[in-house]
Parts: structure tokens; sequence; C-alpha cells
């Protein structure tokens, strides 16, 4: 056989890295395939350097066993209970907010209104500007749910009478909490605190809780990694899109309604109520997800992100092995679709800690199985499928139920890597909704958006610092 | 310019047609791309003179006036009604069947069963033996339910006493029936007539029905176009995959069944019965089916089909120029997935009214929207995206409110018309459950199936027959 020659034929260029070497080619007339590579951490020599203790075999073992734990959570949806006899640490004064930790002052509107909204159902204040005093004096504790196994959409707020469904996950026996969904448009957790929200707030919890607390007992509890299995394979990803899940919730719950004690026009009103809302179920999955990353939470040297949450002002993350401790950024506008009347000049930065569902591999992370999300939040559905392959790219595995037919039941990406965010320079896509700035409107639309990257290089440093000297080789011994 | 020379350079060969032209330029080394071209009707030269003289400008506006008519429906469920209140032509004596027009002598195993049990559950037998004297005596009205504006899955048998669910069609005022799905495994509709077959089907009649007929009237009646199109985007094709529309149905009627006057026993178990079927839409879909394709029936000239069904001996269609006739041939086997303990040796042939859905633009014609289909037909999720994509290759338009996200929202292929289908040789692609071939048993597992060409073929000899000769195009008058 001859020796190939390497310049005797055509030339064919293979570029890898800065695109100067392919343009310079093509303006020849030379064809090139372009590989799309970047270096570490977009050439940052200290975070790359950061990133090289980081890539080893104990972090990678602890990141395994942080994906199993993960994967292995079976949420359950067992009861509902007021917050004030489940929550643990709940106390009349105290208020639960989503995202990391805030002050009164440096709340953004809709949180605010939030608050206010919870202090007149809560019966602690008269009047708005009652309300305002008494969240300005220091008399409450605003603590984030997150502290009290809870989540809580947008505003995120829990106080004590409101009642909380209550998700166990069967594998490692914890559990999380979550307020129910109230519906769309003018809701607390979008800052709205009018007298129908009032009025609302207090049948979910006179009427509505109840209920479907007593129908969850008799159902022996909803397996919600079957019902989330399900709904995937139904174009919802459970965060911005749970049509099929919350059909399924109500299908699941029915015959347990049907069979209540109840004033037939009540029980009626039950149904019609969680029939009418299309993210009846997004509260449920959060609570679902946070089972999940609470259990995959405190595995020393794991690098896996736990929790994603925004409080309406910074943008929050917690690492597996990184204990109680928040890395913040920012937190930015979404970018998406608005409501009739609403442009991004309305726009508050995003919140809640509905983000939690991405943690856990759904929400964007799924969207290639939602393609009819992008009627909602914007794009395309060839979007949403690449979405989902970048967020591949990301994680450390793959969901083990929950999985996209659209990608031949690949499982979802799942267990953000710190180290793959910040050495692929790839953030994570949230899909959300989208509330006014001002306190008392509500939500304005819908679209994605990411973390600040502050998050994740601080995680890093604070994960870097952490790590212990390389173990020294001894061979023979 | 200088000549391009043709056999100066490498040859590159684009080759249309038989394939040993390309295979001889392979041997000698020379690649070529081959086009994926047929002559039409498989080059039987009559087939073609006979197609040539329906490609014309009067029989496509007669196409496009039957699809209009077909997009163009709005179909409502009602109301629930006894068979013999309703159904047009019912008699206690009348049995309605799937398929095409057949005599008891010539039924498969699994319609007898539904026959035998149908008597049995009417009271005008009291044994099999004697169910089977009455059958065949001569007293009784066998006829096809597509007779009587009605569709029924698999036996489809409907008789007197039956409740059967009333579909309104809102543009054109027609109505369609359908008996309600009775579940999976042993049911009548698959041949089964054991005492728990009975026992449900009286069930259905005294509660059941009169329970969903009053949910509806308080309802107004339930937007079926709609929901189907919901349906869609959650991965269901309407046919073989109903676990979206069953679940939105179920939440559509929830809030008035639960305000219905009945013992919480009561109406907890219909909850629980429409809750446990996830086909529980099937026949909804059906009838909703029907009544577009009959609007679409009846336009001189249309080569449009407007029923595919099948008797489990014979596969009929009807177009929408030819009347009420049938045209028909030997029903075939599905290839699908078993049930455990069943082969392709236990199976009936094909058997049914569903493919009024793929004559609809659903079922087969939508899988690509409902790709999880895959673990109950077999196939993989690419699969089902090609059979969708085929079906627009004999389909003359696309559905106005039934999309396919994945698709980019384009509409499902709709309006089968013979031309095509015998032009290209492409059969419409039907997803079927699967009968065993002994009355008794019931289902054995769900797969895909395809028409006998013989139908389409004697419905292309009926229209061209009826073709009035060519218009003599006089120039200046």
């Amino acid at each position: 056989m001859s020796e190939p020659s390497l310049l005797g034929g055509p030339l064919r260029v293979v570029a890898v890295g800065i695109d100067s070497f392919a343009d310079a080619l093509r303006a020849q007339g030379v064809p090139s395939t372009r590989v799309d590579w970047r270096p570490p951490a977009g050439g940052d020599a200290e975070v790359a350097a950061l990133l090289a203790r980081l890539w080893c075999d104990e972090v990678d073992a602890a990141n395994r066993a942080a994906l199993t734990r993960l994967n292995a959570a079976r949420p359950v949806l067992v009861d509902v209970r007021p917050a004030i006899e489940v929550v643990p640490g709940m106390t009349p004064d105290t208020i639960l907010h989503a995202g990391p930790p805030i002050t009164w002052d440096r709340m953004s509107g809709p949180v605010r209104g939030a608050v206010i909204g919870a202090l007149l159902y809560e019966r602690r204040a008269r009047t708005e500007e009652a309300a305002e005093r008494l969240a300005a004096s220091g008399v409450l504790r605003f603590d984030p749910c997150h502290h009290h196994a809870a989540v809580g959409p947008m505003a995120g707020i829990i106080t004590a009478s409101m009642p909380v469904l209550i998700v166990e996950n069967r594998t490692h026996g914890n559990r999380a909490y979550s307020v129910f969904n109230e519906g769309l448009g003018k809701m607390l957790r979008y800052g709205a605190y009018g007298e129908d929200v009032i009025e609302r707030l207090r049948w979910i919890e006179t009427s509505l809780g109840p209920a479907v607390g007593a129908a969850l007992r008799a159902s022996g509890g909803i397996d919600l990694r079957a019902l989330i299995a399900q709904a995937l394979e139904m174009g919802d990803e459970c965060h911005s899109r749970n049509r099929a899940a919350s059909a399924l919730l109500i299908k699941a719950l029915a015959s347990h309604l049907a069979a209540l004690d109840l004033p037939p026009a009540e029980r009626a009103r039950i149904f019609a109520f969680a029939g009418g809302n299309d993210h009846f179920f997004l509260n449920v999955s959060m609570a679902a997800c946070k089972t999940a990353t609470d259990a995959a939470h405190g595995i020393a040297h794991s690098t896996l992100v736990t929790a994603m949450a925004r409080n309406g002002t910074d943008f929050g993350i917690r690492v597996s092995g990184l204990g109680d401790r928040w890395f913040t950024g920012p937190a930015q506008r979404p970018v998406g679709l608005y409501f009739s009347g609403f442009t991004a000049e309305d726009a508050n930065p995003d919140m809640g800690d509905s983000a939690i569902t991405e943690t856990g591999g759904l929400g964007g992370f799924a969207m290639a199985g939602a393609p009819a999300i992008v009627q909602f939040v914007g794009g395309t559905p060839a979007d949403a499928l690449r979405t989902t392959r970048l967020m591949y790219e990301i994680t450390v595995g793959e969901g083990d139920a929950y999985r996209l037919p659209g990608l031949d039941f690949r499982g979802t990406p799942t267990g953000i890597d710190v180290r793959l965010v910040m050495q692929t320079g790839l953030l994570p896509q949230i899909t959300t909704g989208i509330a006014h700035r001002r306190a008392g409107i509500g939500q304005v639309g819908a679209g994605l958006v990411r973390p600040p990257v502050a998050c994740f290089e601080a995680a890093l440093r604070a994960l870097a610092a952490v790590r212990p000297p390389a173990p020294v080789a001894v061979r023979g011994s």
C-alpha cells in the first residue's frame, strides 16, 4: 500500500477552536468542518485551576452517590395539613418565602405584595399600610421555604394557616411541603392581594385543603414518580406545563373526592377549581422534586446542585457537598411571551422555588418532551429539543423514571454538576412565569431564564476550598 | 465559459426508478443517488388508465369541498341515551356490528362471541347455545353500525338497551352514536361474554350511562374538537392511545358528575371506572370522527374515503362520491405486541369501526405526536414519525384543529384520497387492538394493520365508472 499523500488530494479540514482558523481557510476556498470546542471556563486560568482540583475520583464517586439518591426517590403525595401543624419550625410569626434569604427592605414589589396579602389573610393586619408597617417592624421572621423542607412558586409565601400538600419520599423517608396552586392571573404568589385573592385563600383553607387531604388519606397516597413519568410522555415538563399531570392528579383523586360527604355544590366547586387550573400540579411537582433533591443533599465532596431558587432579587443555589450555604447572584429578567397589554418593561426579576424542578431533571431540562410549551414560553419545538440536548452537557446522569419518548425514551438530563456548568459555560435553562414588578398586579407572562454565572463561580470556589489535599499514592504498602 | 464535459470528471448519477440501474453502476464502482420513484399504480397499465381519468379539476374541487367539511366539523358530546331511543332505525331485533355488512355464518369467533353476549345481556337468550340458535334463526337483523350513524370498536355490537354517547356536529347538524368503552381485557367488544362482562354492561346501562348523560346535559356539552386538539399535544393519537383525552374528558365531566345526587359509593364507582380505563375516550373519539366524515360524505365525484371499517372477516371502505356502497377485501391480521401468553397464532383478523379515527386524520395518521404509543403497538418513535410523514402522501390536506407540535404544529394528514392510495401504492396505516380469534377470550395484544389494496382498487373502478365524459373544450365560445 502506498503512503497517503497529505496534500496530494483535496484538503479536508476539521477546525477546532477559534473561528478565525476556519474563516481564513474559507477565504481561500478550502472547505472545513467546525467543532464547537471552547477552552474550559471560557479561558479563565484561575477558574480552570480550581476546576482541575475537582476533576477527581472522589468527587465523581460523591456525585454518583448523589445522583443515585436523586433517581431513587419515590415521592408520594400523602396528605394536606395546615402549615403550622407540619412544616418544621413554622410559627405564627414565620413568613416563608421563595429563594435564598432576604430581608423586607430588599424584597421586590411582588414579594412585598405577597407578604402584605399573607398578613391580611392571617388577619395580622386589616389594611395594606398596617401590613407594611408590621412587615418592616422586625416582629416577623422571614425565612426561605427551603430552610423548612418547603417550596413555593413565585413569591412562595407560606404562613401558619395555609394548608400544605405533603409529599413523602418513600425511599429516604423525608418529606416536603408546598401550598396549593391558586390558578393563573391575579394570585398571591404573583404579589396580588385583592379581596378576591384573600377570599380564595380562605376557601382553600376551609374547603379545598381538608377535602383533598381526606381524599389523599383515603387513597393511601398518590405515586408521583409514576404520575410524573406518565406526564412526561404526555407533553408536560412539569414546571411551566402541567396540563397532563394536573388532569392525571384530578383523575387519581376523583373517586376519593367523589365519595366525601360534602354538599354537592361544594364538591362541584372543588372539581371545577382543580379542573380549571392547568397548573394545579405545579406545586406538587415542586414538592416531589424537593424530596428527591433533599435526599441527594449533604454528600461530602459532591458538586451536584440540590437547589436553585430565586426571591425576586437574588438567585441562589445550594450544592450537595456544601451544607446549608447559598451561593447567590442577581436574579435575571426572563425572556418570553407577555400577556396582552404587558411588555418586558413590566417584568420583575426572576422569582420562585420552582426551579427545583430543573434541579430534579424536569422543567427546562425536559422541554424536548413538551413541544407545545413554546406556545406559552416562546421559541419553537426545535428550540425545546435543543435546550434538553444542551442540558445533557451539564448533568452527570439521566433520569431513571423520567424519560422522553421523543428522544427514544432517554432519561431526562439529571444532576446539575457545578463543575460541568463552569467547564462548559452553559447555564441551566429554566422555564418560568413572569410577575409584574409592582405589588398587586400579578402574572404578566411566561418565558425562559438562566441563573447568573456568579452563583456557580462562588460555589466552585467554595468546593475547591473544601477539597482535601490530593491523596498520596503509596505503592506496595 | 467552456462547455461542461459530460464524462470528463467523476460521474455523479441520480438513479430514478428500478434498482437494477443503480445496482449495475455500483458494481462498476460508480456512486449513485437513488430516488424513490415508482411508476403509478405499480406499473399496472389498466389502473393507471383509470387513474388518468380521475386526475381532473372536477374531482379536485369535489375533494376540496369534502375536506372543508371534514375540517369544519365541530363535534360536541351532548348526551347519553338508550340506543333504542336515539339511534336511527334501531329496533329490539337489531344487532349493529362493526365493519361492512356480514351474515352470521361468515362472522369470526370474537364477533359471534359479542353477539352471544349481547343476546344474553338483552335477555333474549339464557344460554350460549340458545343465543347461537337465535342468532342463526334469521329472526334478528344484523346491520353495520355505519348504516345507523353509529360506530363501535372491535366487534362493535350495539343493541337496543345499551346507552349510547351522542355526539353532535354543531357545524353540519348531524349526530353520531357509540357505546361506552368497557375497559381492557375480557370485554364484549373483544368477544367475551362471561357473567362479569354482562354484569358490567348492566351497570353501564343503569348507572354510568344515566349519570354521564345527566352530567353532559348539565355541562351544556363538551367541545370535542378542542379536547382532541389538546390531547394531540399530549401524546395521544386518539385511536390506540387515549390517555390524555380520557383524563381531560373526566376532568371536564368531574364537577358536573360531582354535583349529581347519587350515593357517595356509586359516585366513587363511576369515577373509578372512568379513571381506571385509559381508553375511556376511544368511543367518543370515534363518534366525533364519524360526525366529521359523515358530513364529508355524499359529495359527487369526490374520491375521499369517508369510512374504513372491519367486521373481523372483511375490510370495507366507503367513498364520499360513491354513496352507500362498500368496497371490501379480506381483513388482515395486525402486526404488533402480544400480551403475555399469546402469539400471532391467536390473532383474529382485524376488526372494528375504530379506523374511522384514521379516516378523520387521527390514529395512525397522528402517530408522530404519540411516540409513547410504540410501547403498546410496537416499533420505535422514529417509526411513528415516519408513519405520519408517509400518510401525507395519500391525503389531500391537513387538519385545521388537529396539529402536531413535534412537526412544528403541522396539521395531521387528513382526507384519504383513493387516487393517491392507488397512485403511490401506500396504504393507510391503522393502529388497532388485537382480539383472540375464538369467542369468549378477549384482547390479546395491540399493533398496526393496513387495509387490503382490493378495497381501493374496487373503489377506483367504481369512481372511474361514474366519471362523466371529459368536458369538451370549446375555445372562443
